[in-house]
Parts: C-alpha cells; structure tokens; sequence
C-alpha cells in the first residue's frame, strides 16, 4: 500500500550496492585474497542494511501518519508486523 | 594470502545477488509498496551472508590446513581475528 | 512514555534468559567444550532477540494505535526513529 | 574438545550480564517506557555477541594452533564449520 518518500535516495543506494557487488566480482575473478573480499561483502551487507533500514522507517511513518483507527487500524498493524518479521527475520 | 576454491560457486552467487538488487530497484521505479520491498531486501542481505559465510569458511579452512608454525603461525592467526572482526563486525 | 502490555511474558521470558546465561557459567566453570558452549551463547541471543522484538513490536503498535496529531505525531516519530536505531544499531 | 584459555574473562562478562538481565527486568517492573529497556536490551545482545565472539576466536585459534593433519584435520574442519554455523546462525 504504502509508497516510500524517499524513492529517489533509495534507487541511488540500490544502484550503488549494484555497483559494488560488480566490483567485488571483479576482485575475485582476479584472485584478490579472502581478506580483502570479506571487508567487501561486510561493506556490501551495511549498504544493504541501512538502505533496508530506510525502507522500514518510511513505511512505519506513512502508517503512524495515517492515524488508522478501526478496521484500518487492525490492517496497518497486521502490515507493521509483517515487515518488521521480514526485515528482523 | 589464500585464494578460496569455490571461486565458480561465490562469483556465480555473486551475480544472482547482483540481479536480484536490480529487480528491487525496478519494483520500487514501479511503485511496489513497501512490504514486497523489505521482503525482497530481506532476501539479498540473507544471499549477502551466505556467500561471505562460503568466503570466511573456505578461509579458516585454509589458514588450518595450511599447518602454520612459528611466525606463519602468528601471522595467520592476526589474519584470522581480522577476518573474523570484519565479518562480525 | 509507553507501558508495554506484554509485561507479564516479557518478564518471563527475561527470567529464564537470566538463568539461561547462569547455565552457560556453569558449562564453563566445569569445562565444557567451546562448541557447546557456543550453541548455548547462539540460543541466549535469539532469546535476546525475541524478547526486544516483542518489546519493539509493542511501542510501535501503541504509536500506531495512540494516532497522533500535530506536535505528539513529531514527537512519536523521532522516538520511533531513535527506538529503530537502537534496536537495529 | 579445545578448552579456553580465556575462562576467567569469559565467566566474569557472562556475571555482568547475567547482572544486565536482571537489571532490565527491574526496570520493566518499575514501569519503565519502552524507548529505555530497548537501549539496555541492545546493550545485553551487544555483550551477548561479544562473549560468544571471545569464544569463536578462541576455538579457532586452538584449532589452527593445534596444527592437525590426517583424520584429527578433517575432525577439526567439520568441528570448526559447526562452530561457525552455530555462532552465525
């Protein structure tokens, strides 16, 4: 239901994480050590993480700033469930 | 210092986790709601540890194999905590 | 601000996380193995876990159900923001 | 199978948060809001996580010490990949 304010920040984040799965791909097809490619996968899971994170906040403001009340209300709280179970699954 | 043999399977998954951020940013270009996002963002950071936990694994595996003693021993050992602390960080 | 409703559960559940990490004491002052001793650490945080998420899911579902206006909606955001960052930090 | 050697620092953080817990509980019986037993749960699942990581780097760091070859190589690899599932599970 609810659109995210912050579409454009979080496609430029997405693009970004996009860039540096590539770039990791890269490191290993010219054999760079484990090392080097964990302090990259650990970057990429952060980017991952905080962009998730934005995405989560956005969406309990839009519900909050909905002020639900009766059948909507048990809905938003159905949905809010739901995406915090996905996102701190 | 050690390459990982499963450089086929970590640099395919690798590209799969690259193709699934391109999908969620087209899901967010067409007005996906929120919900749907954060299970799929939820999705490419589990692939995300996936693969480093393949990485840091085949690691270890390594640095033990390897047998080291006296000063490879120490300098395997200080790799190990950095890998460790960057994968956990 | 917000009481929790789950008290009762959540006090219960702390309860036995508190005697959980007793065990673990006691595992180690007899000289149990690591592993064992890690698969007990891995089921004390997912408890851990559990518990703040029932904690999180209820503040959030009282902002939500308390439908805030004005300055109190300004005012139930941030405190959600700060509550997700310390939770998701 | 491997000892630590670092039981003493392990069992004096597992006492303080054992203390932590109870603390926690206190303060939820106290009738204290949400946004703070949040802070100190992270706080415990923060000292959770660094205990079990004092432990994992240990274990490693026995095992590769240990310099095994033959089959106590192969015990000690299949060992190690539980250790890390369950640490990272």
């Amino acid at each position: 239901m609810a659109r995210h304010r912050d579409d454009a920040k979080v496609l430029n984040r997405l693009a970004r994480i996009e860039g540096h799965v590539r770039a990791v791909r890269r490191m290993i097809a010219d054999g760079r050590d484990c090392a080097e490619v964990m302090v990259q996968l650990a970057a990429v899971r952060s980017a991952v993480d905080r962009v998730s994170r934005v995405v989560l906040k956005d969406h309990i403001r839009n519900c909050v700033a909905g002020r639900p009340r009766g059948p909507a209300l048990a809905r938003v709280l159905a949905e809010l469930d739901g995406a915090l179970d996905n996102f701190l699954g």
